[in-house]
């Protein structure tokens, strides 16, 4: 037994992946565990944690959650088109196992917070956090605090002017051709008939793709301001996609934020996780780090 | 001489309006001076202030401006398209004169400030103000703080999906059909050919200025989740706007954000600014408050 651990759960759609680590992001043990109903998948979370007499637990999870401290329903997550976790008591379920403070935000939010805590914006007290996936989503942190409001941002859903060329009718069932829509995995594969993996020589395939996430950034940049962004996820994988985004956003912005992270040092101030994958794990420790912090207070 | 009064500077491209009051929003005395060069214009501002022993001045201005505390042009209008004041210390022009603590930042960020702290959001930590008039504007109070990054948001030319039926080219010099290029003042007039107020009566203008507020609208709420959203400007005097904005940000959302204060109660979280047209004026005064209160620390 050691108790100088935090607890670090990421909660996503196809697997949550638990760690115990410290404040320093540095991981002692970590476990994947298949995303199947509440009844099957969180004993096996807190089994693992039981091996371990931690100081707090961070969570970051899927959405919609309800991150409102004042709500009676904060805590879980609510609206989700996955129906087993609909309304689901998340926080609760991991406080009535382990009697330690629990932080509990989106897993974009952590993984802002990871990465402006110890990746590639650390020292600076602002991050927008992009992830292109399976679906967009984003989380910012802004002077120093996770963004939240009348509830959590789902930066993946706005609206972009289409492009002129691009036939594709969209694939979310909410707004149809929203960025998510338009530009995450599941619609790139839809348009070209193939996964983005097995495209990645086609240079027309990252070349809309650029365009669509070029025009998101520049309303995230118009709207929030963030001193970095960050963009992972799997279709970031494809690294040819950052020089294209640079040249993009400086071209739609047309000289307009005269600014010389933008107009000057782009390549600097829209770049890759610094910590590769573990952007949301590492920013759970620092969730449980400040879930620890303020119950101390 | 009272010297329980705090200074405050709304300057705008055509007028700057200087009041004298308090905390409370109540103004003693206030004046109207036509914009013109700094040359002209600052003289008149600073005797306006020399009638009173003030405990500190807040100025919202146009922009862009550098509100980045650590810069050496921190408290200058930058690149403005208004040459005269291109580069103009108008907080050491206001410091110069007066040797007390001065707040500076954008005359929209005054704006949201005044309504969340004695208007329409009064009460709530979180606003977003956004006003549709010769251009577009916003600020935005996030966790109870005037929302910085990088620079000030720059919300205004936001890309919005055109309406298909709309054939207007749009009116920003540097976007062409950004939100301010396609629904601000100027940019109604230009398309309709008459100015918006000869145009009350015309449905399918304001059906399609509802159009273009909502899309920007929708956004905003994905990307900064205000707990409310004040509407001002000249535009938004036409105030059948509102049920129109109210509507189609629901039908474009989908359901997809679903929280009562869109979803059941958009009359409420959607509003015409609480201060009527002195939200900037009394954002001022806040922010002279505040820079009292932080030098006093
Ligand atoms: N190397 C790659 N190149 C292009 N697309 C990829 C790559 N790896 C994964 N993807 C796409 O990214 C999506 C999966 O995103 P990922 O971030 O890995 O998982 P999730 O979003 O589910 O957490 C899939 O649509 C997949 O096709
Ligand atoms: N009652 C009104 N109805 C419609 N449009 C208006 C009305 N009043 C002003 N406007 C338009 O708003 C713009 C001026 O905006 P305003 O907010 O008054 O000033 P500014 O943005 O310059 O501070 C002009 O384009 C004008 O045509
Ligand atoms: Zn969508
Ligand atoms: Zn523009």
């Amino acid at each position: 037994m050691n108790s100088m651990y935090y607890g670090s759960i990421e909660a996503g759609g196809t697997k949550f992946v638990c760690a115990v680590g410290n404040e320093k992001g540095e991981i002692k043990d970590s476990i994947q565990i298949k995303t199947e109903t509440p009844e099957i998948t969180m004993p096996q979370v807190i089994d693992f944690f039981k091996n371990y007499d931690l100081m707090a637990i961070g969570i970051g999870s899927f959405g919609p959650i309800d991150i409102n401290v004042d709500s009676p329903t904060y805590g879980f997550i609510t609206s989700t088109p996955k129906l087993p976790w609909r309304n689901y008591p998340f926080m609760k379920a991991i406080k009535d196992e382990f009697d330690i403070p629990v932080g509990f935000n989106t897993d974009v939010n952590a993984a802002a917070l990871g990465e402006a805590t110890l990746g590639a914006a650390k020292g600076l007290d602002s991050c927008l956090y992009i992830t292109v996936g399976t679906g967009v989503g984003a989380g910012a942190v802004v002077q120093g605090q996770l963004l939240s409001g009348l509830s959590h941002p789902e930066m993946g859903h706005i609206l972009i002017p289409r492009h002129p060329d691009d036939a594709y009718s969209g694939k979310c069932p909410y707004h149809q051709d929203c960025l998510e829509g338009l530009a995450a995995g599941p619609a790139i594969e839809a348009r070209w008939g193939k996964k983005g993996i097995e495209l990645a020589d086609k240079k027309e395939v990252w070349e809309l793709e650029a365009h669509y996430i070029a025009e998101a950034l520049m309303q995230y940049m118009l709207i929030l301001s963030p001193k970095r962004i960050v963009l992972g996820g799997g279709v970031m994988k494809q690294k040819q996609l950052f020089p294209l985004i640079h040249k993009k956003v400086q071209t739609l912005l047309n000289g307009y934020l005269n600014i010389p992270e933008v107009t000057e040092n782009i390549e600097q101030y829209i770049v890759p996780p610094g910590l590769g994958d573990h952007a949301g794990i590492t920013g759970g420790l620092i969730l449980a780090k400040e879930a620890y912090e303020t119950v101390r207070l």
